[in-house]
Order: structure tokens, then C-alpha cells, then sequence
């Protein structure tokens, strides 16, 4: 496997730097675009690395994975009432969508979803509690007491953060948030600055891979129906307006951030997580899909 | 014209009532439905009145004519770089729109447009100047110095302005508003809650009928030009997505709020303003339309 | 009213030409673009023009007004229940717009709503006939028994008016078209493809500055209501997206078409007709409207 | 695998005959809501059946994936330049779509989409033979030459098809239809009046199961590559906008139609028709969704 890994990375590795780094938060606009890493985790145990896997970067929107699995646990299906599961379609649907929809995001991957995600977790502790609940996760998930958040990241997403501040006023307004906009959004903020590397990610992740559970350490997360739909999500309405486009390439479920990260899982066998900050048009990792794409058709892993 | 205001008053009497008050803040829902004043004023200073035309009520959106003119008076066309002039076409554009304009609100009489004016108003002076400033010019306006704020109505305004948050943040990510959004709306949930009797608002928009100069006073406040092209932007823009039926049925300038006060301008000759809390489908006064548009045809000052 | 046209048009001469001629069908691609020509005639008889005045072009959407005429002369009010009179506000809310609203249009000077128009004069006669009606009206508006269709532009509109098409088709599935798509459009092409010249222009329209009654020769159109409320629509609706616009820099109830023509309404007093081919972004006579802003400002007879 | 059908069928069947069958034609309206049928074809040449499997209906939007292939099979990946492969999100987006997207439909699953793959059709035959071509295609697929077209089906949709026409108009003014729109709607209307049994879609679907070829004649008709990308594009867009929830329940690759027919893909393993002509109220039949679901979990065989 460490050989696929190599070799399908190492192939793509000239596109390396090809695309913009998201520079919407100084931040993120400091990174090296050159930086590539990818890490894969399979149901034994075994895994392999590439490049600048050990690196850590800002998750961003990969975080919707690990709130979502949160709210999903505490609250299971009662969750698909406040937010829907169909693709949102169009880029700039987000806010018209909502209109149209009286306040309910069209899945919990667009920005306005993972806000109501985070209003659902307020429900059973409060902002700073929530915050440590949702680090012990993905410490645990990851095996690694070291994750934490990027305070800086999450200060910059709070001072630039006038659009998600919209979009949760407005979803306040349809009466789709119970609690106050500022403690929803400093729960979102914070999640979207959670700093890990590819290693911890695919480690993380491997319980969606898993009907639920982690492999390795045998603790449980999520129901094998919880974690099937998490996927089927992940499949349809993981990329914004690109998610068509990454299951026509990718054919897996997968989840992407601006910060260049992305995850996919196959189900029942492993879960991949690549790195690239350079995005591509539709706000993806470049370097990091063309990676997924050879990673997954070397390996013969796709399910389509 | 005392004569002529009467009888158009009385028959439409038996309307008052029909239709809903606006509920969405609690000081506006204990109004009684069943109120009703109209007045006129003249260049000539001669007016009449009817019923409740010296009680106040909540002018809401008729206020956006004031700061309109305080912000032309200003920065002149400058403004229409930052909010356009044309009428919204839909109710539910006001976000959507805001979305497919980047940021750029159609006109200065949906929120988003009045809540940039309010933005503008903040380049010259501090929050609690500008709100000084704009009681001052109603005042002066209306030669009537108890003219005030409702600060309740404010209050109520900004506990439960979640959707207007959204537009500000919204109109903020994309850089059209300067100044921090909570001062912004702080000035525009004031100038809502302005208090005004139907006597003083046709008082007070006298000038708009007479060139831009109070007639009786002969204090000048706006260019010929300028009243000319405010009256202009509420003949096609001054109702929501109700201004081509209101042109059709009264064919003057008007301007309506949701606390039943609608002003309508007859250029070079007189102002009128009506007011009675039930509302029509497209959010103005029921009773008050119908009044208008019998006043309008019995004097034949229509200018369409 | 000569010596006032004259200055106001040779203001504005050195514009000529600029913007682009409507290019859709080869028959309107191929006017100079130089061209210019103005009329204005008064209720009392008076007439004045300058330039190319008396040249026949493609008079466009400014024929809506006259179907319009003819529709709420034969169906009264009743017009309103399958066309709206509220402006549209987005160029391409034509369709969008239709979809949501179940195929209802916006108001009788789009595409769709025209049509409509069209699908109702059907109603009282078969497509021949009620070709000839209209021609038959206008001819008799212009005092002008020469004024036809062009049929090589209507030929080109059909060849060409795939969108045309689409709006008709869609309509015709929410059940507002009563007659066969191809005869409806057959009417619909032919309005736009009548030919006349400024002069005829502003003469056939002078009966909507005289409360619907042709003041030279006494003949009676519409009531008095009827016209002022077409009026009406013409300001607000008249120039698609930019109606707010030309209210805002004209003042006065107008219809432009793509073929260079605009038609305005001095309610009480005149009518006046431009016609210069170039266009400006939003689809009206450059040269024209800056001539009408000209004429109106320095007669003093805008009612804004 | 008879006994897991039979079991899964027998325990939904209290369902058969919930929803509405579609009754925009009166062909379709006619049919018996209570009728229920399903087959499974696996690659080894194992089937199994239920109920009215062996009954024919009109497969309507189901044939979408029939002609897909065949215009991939022609074209390859060019294709994707005139049509995408994003969820098209809304249900009423279709036109909307096109109107922002300047006429490329959103996927070749919207009515919109698979009218441009008629279109491209149409590049290499005449409209008679590209019908003959397609059932040429569907008999061999389905190893029965008696499958054909119900005109009497086709000839309602095309006296109904006023939206359709709508559509292709639209793209026509777009450029992005090449033949006559008449042609291409002949084209459409017949693909959707195919009448074919569960049985005979399911064997004539296997391919896609079985990387492009049939496992049981060993004739090729797609690429591996471009047999798992129509798979893809039926996960993320085979049921309008209810394209998430079918993955989300069912969680394989479908394709439904308002005949009441679904076909969905098992890759590598097997094809599935179910049949139930009451519809939910996104437009798949309501029984068969239940049928599929519970298969897919009883077989373990979804790939989510």
C-alpha cells in the first residue's frame, strides 16, 4: 500500500502549486502552496504516508464530518427536521436557498447546515464545553491527545466572518437557531480551526470506513446506518456545486476544505486523507484531487 | 380641500380594520386596527385633517425618504454608486438579489438599501450624532420640535432584527457597508422607530412637493433636481413588490411603512399622509391606500 | 415647441451612434446607426420635428402599448387577472420569474406578458384579422393609412425567436395561453415587426396624453382611466430593467423598443416619439433617451 | 436469492398503492396504482422475479440512461461540454438553471439534459433511425426483440409537452441545440414511451453492473470508465431533486421514472427494476423506493 501511495502521489506531484491558496483569512493566505501530503488508513491498522503528511493544516469545512457525526449521535434522525440531505446545486444557492426554503440549509456540508449542526450541539452543553467535546473527539477518533484548535484561525474567521454571520441571522430569523448567534458561530469558527495533519485525519476518519466503529480500538461512534449516511451525504453533497464532478472522478465519499484538505473513505476498507493547499476552482484541493482520483482507481477502490 | 379630504375619508370608512396589523414586534401587534387619520398640507400652507391625523404611530419605512434625502444632501449622486434605483420586482429578492449584485441593494427603499444609506450617514458623524441629526431635520421639517423616537419600538426592533442583521452582514461581506454593523443598524432601527402623526408627516414632506424647499419657511434642503428624482424612485420603487399597483391605482410618489402610515406626494402642489395599522397583503394599509386613491381622483392631482 | 426640439436634439447630437445596434436579426443589423430623428405633438394639434424623422423603422416593443390598448379595450380589467402591472426588476426574470409564478408574467412590456396580450386579442379574432385590427388602429391612431408590417423582420423573428418560443411554450403549460403557440407568436411577430416613422410615432400616440381620445379628430380609444393607467404601466414597466432608471432621468411614462424608437407620454400635453438605432446596455436608445432627458427638462414637463 | 426478493417485496406490499399516479397523460393515468413488480439480474445469469415483473409500463425518464450510453459510446467525454453532471438541486431549477447557466442543463438526467443527448443523437442519423437505433440498443441490452414503443404514449407527451418544448427552445436560443427542435422532441418523446417489464429493464441495465459489457453475451457496449461514470452521475442526480435521499436510503446508483419504474445498479454484482406506478411526492414510485431499500439491506448491497 506504501507503494501505491507513493507512486499515484508522486505522479500527480508536478501539479504541485497549480491554483489559488484561499486568501480570505491572513491566516490561510501564508501557507506554502508547494506543501503536499497524504496518509492512508486501512481497517487492520496498516497505513502509509506521503510527503508532508505529518504536517499540520487548518481542517476547515472537513470538520462538518465530526460535528455532524456528533449531532447525528445525540440526536439521530430528528436532525434531518432542522437540515435537509440533498445537494445544494448551485454555488451561490446558499443564502437564496435559504430564503426559498424558510431557513432550512439544503444539507449539513454547506456552510449554513454546519452552522444549524453547531446550534443542535449548544442544545447539551455550553459554547466552551461544546468546543472541548467536540477536541476530546477527535482527539480519541485520531488517537492523538495533541489536536487543538488554531486560535488565531478561529480569531481571523470571526473577524472576517460577515457572510456566515448572515446566514445564521437569517436562519435566526426563520427561527431554524435557538441559541445566540455569536455562541453558534464561535462553536463554528473554532471547529473550521481545528489544526491536524493528514496522518490524524485519515486516522479520524477510519470509523466512517467501519460501520461506526473504530477497528483498532474496538469503541464505538456512530451506528452502522449512522455511518452509511454519513457517506451517502459525504457522496452527494460533499463538494459544494463540485460534488457530481468529485464522484464522477473520485467515485468515493469525500469531504473537502479551503485549507487544502480532503477526506474520502472507502467504505468497509480504509480512509484516505490527502493535503495540497493550492484550490481549484471550485475550492478543492487540486493537487489533492488528482491524487484521490489516482489513489483510488491504482487501488481499485472506488465503489461506482 | 378640508371638504374634499372628509368626504374621500368617510367613504372609504367602513374599510378600517380590514386586513392585519403588523405583529413581528409586540409594540407595533396592541395597535387598534380600527384607527384612521389622513392630513394634507399645501404649498400654500392651507391643510385639512381627518380622524387620527394628530396621533403618532411608528413610521417604519417611511422614514427611508428622510434619511434618502439627508444622504443625498450629502454625498449627491455618489450615492447611487453604492444602491441602485430600480424597483426590486420581487419580495423575496431582497437577499437573493443582494447575492446575484454582490452587495448591491436595488434601491434605496428595500432594507438593505436604506440600511446603506444609514452607512453613509456614518462617514459624517458618530451614531449618536447622525440619530441626532436625523430627529433634528424631521423636526425642523415638520416645524415641530416634540418629534421623537420611540425607543420601545427601537428595542423591539433590535431584538428581533435577525433578518435585517442578515442583510447588513450580508451587504458587509461583500464591502458595502463601512462601518460596523451593529452602529449601522442601531441608526436604522432608530429611524424606524420614529413617532410621527399623520399631520406631521404630510408637514414634514411638504418640501419634497415644492422643489426641494420648504415652501413656507423657504428653508431650503435639497435641489429641485434632487426632490425630483426622490419622488421619482418612490413612484417605481416606494411599496416592496406592490409600487406598479400602487402607481396604477394612486399614480403619485408614495412611500408606505408597516405602521400603517403612507405619505404620497403631488409634485408642485401638496403632500398627503394617511394612516391606519391594518394591512393589505403587500404590507400597506388598507384603508389607507383606498383613501389616497379617492383623495387623488376627487382633486384630479394624480400625475399620471 | 420647433425652435426647443431643435436645440434639445442638436445638444445632444454628437452622441449619435454611439452603442450598438440590435443585432439579433440580420433585417435590424443592417440600419445605420447615425441615424436620428425626432416628434412631438401637442393636444392642440401642433407638431414639431427634426432630423430623420419622418424614417420608417422597426418599432419593437414600443407596439406592446398599442396591443395593450386594444386588449383592455376589448376585456376591460379582466386583463389583470393573467398579466401583472408590477415591474420585473431582473433583465433575465423573465423565465425565472414565470416558473415562479406559475406563468403569470410580470407586466403586459415583457416578452411574456406581451404575448399574453396577444393570445387574448385572439380571443375576438383569427390571426389574419386580428393582424389587420391592429394595423388597422395604429393606421388610424397615425392618421396614416400607409403603415404596415415589415414582413422581412417578422420572417426574422420567427426564424430567430427560440426564446420567444420557450416563454410561449412555458406559459402554455401553466395554462395561460389559450390559443396555438404558432398563432399567437405569428401575432406577436408581426406587432414587432410594424414600421413607422417618429412622426407617425408621437401622432399615434397622442391619445394617451388626451385621457384616451384623439384630440384632433375627437375619436374615442380608451376612457380616460384606461389611459392613464396604461400611463402607468409605461413608467413603471416601460424599459425592462432600467424603467427605474428612465423614470428617475426622464420622468415620463415611456416604451423603448430594440429597434431605436421611444415613445413618451406628457400626460395632458403631448406625446413624443425618438428614434436613434445605437443602444445603450439596458436595451433603449442611447441618443434617444438622452434626447427625451433634453426635451423633458427644458420644456418643464416632466410630472416627476 | 428468489426467497430475499420475494421476502423483501412481500413486506412492503402494504404500501402498494399509496402516492399518485402521474396524470399529466391520459395514457399514464389509466394505469392500476396496486400493480407491483420486481426483478434482480445478477452477473452470474441468476434472476429472480416478483409479482407484475413481467408486465410492461412506460419506462419515461428511466430510458435517460439508455441514451446516455449511447451518446457517451459516440461522443466520450465531449458530451460533458454540452451537458454537466452536477445535482441540479431545486426542482424547479430547471429552467432557471439553464436561463444562469446559459443554456448547458445541469445533468443529462433533467428533462433539459437528456434533450441535449437527443440532440447529440441526432448528429449521426435521421430522427427515424435514431429511434430505431435506440430500440435496437434497448432489444439487444434486454435480449428481446419484442420490446417497442407505446406511440399512443408518445403521441400524449407531445401534445402535452408544452414544458419540454419550453426547454428545448430555450437551449435552441442558447446554441445549444443543433437540430430542429421538433426533431429532437420526437426523439425525446419516444425514448420516454418505451414499454418495457421490470424483467427486461433489469436484464437490459446489467451492463452497467458489469463494467460496460454484458456478462452473459460478452458484447461490449461501454468502457469500464465510462460504465462507472453514467453510475456515478445516477448516485448524485438519478432522482431530481430527491437525488440525496435516494442515495441516503437506498444508497446504490438508480434511475427512476414517473411510469412508476426504477432501475438501480449493484456494480460489479447486479441490475434491479422494481415497478409500482403510485408516486411519492419527489416523483419515484413509493412502493418501489421501500422494495429497493429493503433488497439493498437485506442483500447487503449497498455500496454506502
Amino acid at each position: 500500500m506504501q507503494q501505491l501511495l507513493t507512486r499515484a502521489c508522486s505522479s500527480v506531484a508536478d501539479s504541485v502549486g497549480r491554483g489559488h491558496v484561499a486568501d480570505y483569512i491572513p491566516a490561510l493566505a501564508g501557507i506554502d502552496p508547494r506543501r503536499f501530503g497524504a496518509a492512508i488508513f486501512t481497517r487492520d491498522g496498516s497505513h502509509a504516508t506521503f510527503g508532508d503528511a505529518g504536517e499540520r493544516f487548518s481542517i476547515q469545512s472537513v470538520s462538518k464530518v465530526f460535528t455532524l457525526a456528533m449531532a447525528l449521535r445525540a440526536i439521530g434522525p430528528a436532525l434531518w427536521e432542522r437540515v435537509g440531505r440533498e445537494p445544494s446545486g448551485n454555488p451561490f444557492n446558499s443564502i437564496v436557498q435559504l430564503e426559498q426554503e424558510r431557513g432550512i440549509p439544503r444539507n449539513p456540508f454547506i456552510n449554513a447546515g454546519a452552522i444549524v449542526v453547531c446550534d443542535i450541539l449548544l442544545d447539551f452543553a455550553g459554547v466552551e464545553e461544546t468546543k472541548r467535546r467536540l477536541l476530546t473527539l477527535v482527539r480519541e477518533l485520531a488517537q492523538d491527545p495533541t489536536i487543538g484548535f488554531d486560535e488565531q484561525v478561529a480569531d481571523s474567521e470571526a473577524e472576517t466572518g460577515f457572510r456566515n454571520l448572515a446566514l445564521a441571522n437569517f436562519m435566526k430569523a426563520f427561527g431554524n437557531l435557538r441559541h445566540p448567534v455569536d455562541d453558534v458561530l464561535d462553536v463554528y469558527f473554532h471547529q473550521c480551526a481545528i489544526a491536524m495533519s493528514t496522518v490524524q485525519l485519515a486516522r479520524a476518519s477510519l470509523f466512517l470506513a467501519s460501520d461506526g466503529q473504530d477497528p483498532l480500538t474496538g469503541s464505538g461512534y456512530l451506528t452502522d446506518d449512522q455511518a452509511r449516511r454519513i457517506c451517502s451525504v459525504m457522496l452527494t453533497c460533499g463538494h459544494y456545486d463540485a460534488s457530481g464532478d468529485f464522484a464522477f472522478r473520485v467515485g468515493l465519499p469525500g469531504k473537502s476544505g479551503v485549507g487544502g484538505g480532503i477526506v474520502a473513505i472507502v467504505p468497509g476498507r480504509a480512509s484516505i486523507a490527502v493535503w495540497s493547499p493550492a484550490l481549484n476552482p471550485s475550492g478543492s484541493s487540486h493537487t489533492g484531487t488528482l491524487a484521490l482520483e489516482k489513489i483510488v482507481m491504482d487501488a481499485r477502490w472506488h465503489i461506482l
